[in-house]
């Protein structure tokens, strides 16, 4: 049954060298508009959903372009905000197989999200009218006004009975040195509030200070996120172990935790476009299958093809529809579909 | 010794995005102007024989384009007829690894190939000129008026003594429900017609309902092709089996079977830049060997050779001269050359 | 205040060539999504309006880009209806100085819109949740079943207390032979429930076979026009008079006839970018002052100056707010805008 | 009637940096193959005549690429040698208002065409095939070796009864120092065996070192034309005079002098989007006036529009069919074409 | 003779809309890197002088981008220091006719040039190895800290006999509120310390609040450059007065005023491909002429077909050489240059 | 520590056609400029060394925009002659897995470069000013010219104590036939002038006619390599092995021999993008390991991780930083850097 999910966060403007070249090659760039929230929030929608974004974009050119492509995505406009006066912006140089990808970004502290005053908005308001809400760390790593408007909003959302979603998605650039220890707090916070987390062992460890005397990735995962689960309240944790191949694949198998149990889905191997955004398409697959009430198998399967598929197509946000993602999880490779 | 080879059949408009956007995504297509017909005359003339094409096309701007965009290939031009109202069209998204690409055609009923009325071709003058002529079943599932300009122009070249190639080329999409068996009467009609038979053991199976015990691919093969052969009369069969792996690489061996003896190519794989066409790759391969009177063996790697250089250059037509795909055949991948 | 406007008609794909190539020297094409009523519907939504757009388009990846690109037009998709098999599209050639601009049509008879069966809309519903509805003479164009579907939109909103606007736009191409005679029923049809009528003194003369014996453009369309609003009881009915100039500039001057009164903007001379669907944006301009109850002078003096801006920018659809067409009602060229 | 022409004359690549940009500015060039031969012999396909091209090309992938362009542009193959190393070459770098245009040339003298040996064209069987030859005064600035072909060539359509154009085209970059001196012998051999002639009073005066007091440019023409056609025994000479206008217009006249009368057409004053060629364009629309033997008016309107729209085309080629000359000898600017 | 000249100040990035599309239409973007200090540095170089820059970019890719494009118009990096974060940037919508063009900005407060801290730059050292020095009002319209390198500098080039040249260049949307009252004072400061000086009559009327009972611009102008020559000591005063045509062409006459005498240049009128920079083209005009002695009249007639050829080419940055500009000197525009 | 970097060598403008088009399918072309010299001299300026130039490119606009180039890739220009009158071209045609990349040269021989009378340079002078050169195998397969050039500016170097650097780069096709034994001679004056040389066994067996009676070829390699540094004196040679396998993937081993050892990288296997200019890599990451005194087996991994990434980047030239270099020498391939 179609839901209402709003994501709350930044816009960004990515400005991609096309091709190979770097960008003191190049002379072009192609531009789009994505963040977490939006690639989770237009994911949904492909799903059948009604996908918002809470989030404020200037009322100039710059802004303009960016509501006119979250449009384009289907993300419904009522809670994007017009003020401020920069959009954040990130140059993208793909990397091509020795050589990985590079992200340069601008000053994203004095975008119109990131300025945002207390009040901008009526989080009361849109709890009411939306199903879920989903987080991401890297707003987390903003700013204390950014994060008072998160808190305010999860906590807006659990009193109207919503779920709350969030996704740890720690960045170290963004959090500076000792960013593990700056981090922490306000990933509890979050995680107090949070129904369904994303996250693996990763972030137990280095932000969350848990202690284990596996050294096995996977061992680890099994003892620090039952615990995880146990001290924050958390119904569903779910993840990913990627690692990168030397021909330009990937290997990504994902897991959920959920009533007590683990379930993993097949470690997929695949030919990568466009890297960036595939966790997000992760995310909305985990979302959509506790939306839907997949059996625990069935969601992580559904959210490691969303994510293998997001590899495949351009640009930050997943473009796939359930049924492209339900024939993706089969195991055969198409010829041209006529 | 060159020959003059005609191929009867529709010219589509081919209206490419760019890269592996999808047409949601993009702005901006390429087009170019191909089908069986244009693919096979053209890649003959670069074998070195005179390849013309007898079709249709409206006195228009996008026949303008039509036409010149044939006579670029090296088609000559003598029996395209202007007439008729459009141009059929596909668009075509390009698939990225786990992404199958994705043909969505236009109105191709309405085109000026598939509403040219009876009288449109002087059939026999047409077959005193040539030598062999080229069909293809995507034209057979177009109409009746279509189906029997084929029949009309099969049995003009016939009784001039010229050769008739059919490649069987069945296309679920376009015949509906119950293809097969509406496909049927049609199919046989041609075969009867034919010298040259582009097929393999499911034509045999699903179109012509032969029926047999064996169930690997490869015994089926050689237990209908002689049976197709000797029943209507067929002095060369030929065809491939193809399969698609993981990582953008397809796997093609190609068979001939004549004067009751099957021969095999090699199995290749290859890396796939644009898989379309390529099938007419291995057809101009088997007749340019016919003509040739080259051995069985050496019309089967070259037929393969040509398929496998077809999926490495872009667009629907094969562009390969002769003594590239005789370089193609020797096993080395070459470095640059200068 | 902002009212809710739908526009009923088809979209089509424009597929243009790129600068002033021809489409036999080009070997890309750009692409977009038109027609009267999204340019209507769009440039409603950029005065403040919520614009709708009533049509049908395929459930195939070209009917996905459509809907795609209307959204991100900012037309509120709540009325586009998903079936049939196929896009309108034409083709367009630029034209250069003395040479003018060629528009070539695919086949439109096929269209989803153009063959959604009865019962495809519901009238009645989308009557209540709409305060206007805009109809278009190209439409009337096409055949019965949706000519018989506007009459019944159109019914249905005067039933409602609804206003009906109806753009005469006669477009020789379509109608045929004796066309003018075919299409006047029809054009009563629609006059007669019409409240607010695009068209000028050809329109009255050829269409509706009024009669005048005055021989100067200007004395015609002041006879005519006020026994048009008479015979068919229309509150208002605006037009343009266009003349071509031989440097790449157009003079336009707009004119409105209300309560009897007949005023006319100043004559507009400009250079010309692309003059499609600049038609439409002089239509939306009158529509608006009209729904902001503007007096007749700004009202026309708007919709010249919308006009003008649309001729400005790439696409059919107009691109500009409200506030740029006032900037632009001023008589003086700025500098850059920073 | 059609008849069949063959143009004698080298094939240049033309590399054009797109916009405005300078070749220090920008990354990439666009394409394509002309030359006054190849723009010759094309306009004349397009008025319905068959076209060939006397060149040698080399046998490599930039000849290829040059025969599938000559192709497209529909000129017939037949008389092209494949030969030699290398295609001359110049790169344009389009002017802007104030800024002219400007043309730099690679090697020429080492193309395949300046380089043919003795006896590579039989020049006999050619004769015996064409109905007219055309020669441009740029070949004749090349080497000995091609001045040596020229002549050959034009002789051997005399003695056939063919018709010999020549076209005066003096460069003065390609002739050096004392250029007009040593020109002089090599146009007074081609005068002798033209039939048709484009110069005007500037060729007159300084190639063939004739007299006059007059000051006036039109004086001098009147005066020097007659006695030019008188010395040389010359049927027809054409030419024109253009003026450049401060706001990126041309303004052009044409005229005529056969049978002891001058003709001239309007002046002619038109936007310039891609200067040339456009004197190619002239000239074939004198010669196809002549073939079909159109009145002296109309031959002279009918050139000077031909060369009117060969500036709003892109390339150097004249694009236009003989019914889009005829609408552009009419005065009035069209509307988009539907 | 050559001279060595700095220029300081902020090197933006130029992100441009191709063509006249909208941000929120189009989907690339083509970029550049630019300022009046790279306009004026690099538009010398082209002159035969060495041109320095004194500027800070990024250690990142996109300051490395900046470099390579700096570079590329040849200026010398010697005195280009890398540190801070960003580069400033600047989005760019090309306007037509009556749409005039757009720039919208990023942040620039925060780019490594506006927060270089103190002693970034050895201004002892540079100091005494060049000959002139060009400032720039933008840059005194950022913040205290780039004001306070801007008087350090230029008492430092005044210390060592140097030429300091300033632009007034008052940008209304930099300064704010009461903008002109806030930079007085320090345009004050930087014309006490110059010895040329761009401006005109409404910088003494605005900024300086000199006072005037003219009401006409040219008598304004003659009655307050002198007064202010005066005032602040100043050798050499320059500018322009521009007018904006109907038909995409500007008007711009040039004056200078020294030794108590104006000189003034044609009027020219010229069409206008990009707007940006020519100021900076004027200004290097004047500089040129000063550093190489012209008499006033050929000085200020260089500069103002130095800024026409600017309108002329791509890019905020001037193009042209000296021989260029003299050419255009001359009344005529020229044909094709080969 | 910086040293100061010569390479003598021509600047060939390399024309792309872009994607996996062949130039008769194609429009356009990407442009640069390159050649050994461009890419040795510019690979150790971003090993922070500064790279000159000798060479020699016309005063015309394509020289302009080879110079803007080779400024762009921080190459000093002190030593860059403008005369003659032609720039070296080649087109490049990108093969694509089964297919290999193609090479057009246009003419070389008349190039500013291969024309540059004795006297061109001050070898002397600059001799003083530098402390490596580098020479390269193509341009001893020039003329006679350009061979004295070499020997005169090596014996100089050699005179003034600095290093000579040599890169036997045999290239079949531009000696000709019998081309090992005409080139013998000239190898053999440079490589008594060398003291860092790049070669394999091949060029020992083929141009010195050395002989083993080993059949393997690094058996042969390391009997010949010690017997090439003892007959012609030379301190270190280094070299690869390369191998072409099936899936777009080469593999390579690089090797150095100094005071008596080899020293052996480890072999490298990774996916290729743009495979020219790769040994270029190799031999300035050599040159880098020897001016940095690096031991033996950092120089030659170095040299051969320098030689990967070029395969990765566009363009003939490397763009790798002396610290993504050694990033990349490390075994696990990145993820997005951000």
């Amino acid at each position: 049954m179609a839901k209402k999910i709003a994501a709350f966060g930044e816009v960004m403007m990515r400005l991609q060298v096309p091709g190979f070249d770097l960008l003191s090659q190049a002379s072009t760039l192609s531009y789009s508009f994505s963040g977490s929230g939006v690639n989770i929030s237009s994911a949904l929608t492909r799903f059948g959903h009604t996908g918002y974004l809470v989030t404020t974009l200037p009322a100039n050119s710059v802004g303009d372009a960016a509501v006119s492509y979250l449009r384009k995505l289907g993300i419904t406009q009522s809670f994007v905000v017009r003020g401020g006066n920069y959009v954040g912006m990130y140059f993208l140089e793909n990397g091509f197989g020795a050589r990985p990808s590079r992200v340069t970004y601008s000053n994203r502290q004095d975008s119109s999200f990131n300025t945002a005053p207390d009040g901008t908005y009526d989080f009361a308001e849109i709890a009411k009218q939306v199903d879920v809400v989903h987080f991401c760390g890297i707003t987390l790593a903003m700013n204390d006004s950014v994060r008072h408007h998160m808190k305010c909003f999860a906590q807006a959302v659990k009193e109207n009975g919503g779920t709350v979603v969030f996704d740890c998605n720690y960045r170290t650039a963004h959090w500076g040195e000792d960013g593990y220890a700056k981090a922490k707090p306000f990933y509890e916070d979050m995680l107090q509030l949070a129904d369904i987390v994303m996250m693996n062992e990763n972030d137990a460890l280095f932000i969350l200070r848990m202690e284990t005397d596996k050294e096995n990735r996977q061992e680890q995962l099994m003892e620090l996120i039952p615990a995880v689960a146990r001290k924050y309240n958390i119904s569903v944790i779910a993840g990913t172990h990627r690692s990168i191949n030397g021909d330009n694949t990937h290997s990504l198998q994902g897991f959920i935790f959920k009533d007590q149990v683990f379930t993993f889905s097949r470690t997929l191997t695949f030919s990568v476009y466009d890297r960036i955004g595939a966790g997000d398409a992760y995310a909305s697959g985990i979302v959509h299958g506790e939306l839907e009430r997949f059996p625990a198998a069935r969601t992580v399967e559904f959210a490691a093809a969303a994510a293998m598929l997001a590899h495949t197509v351009a640009g930050d946000t997943p473009m796939s529809s359930e049924s492209e993602i339900l024939r993706a999880m089969s195991d055969s490779i198409g010829d041209v579909e006529r």
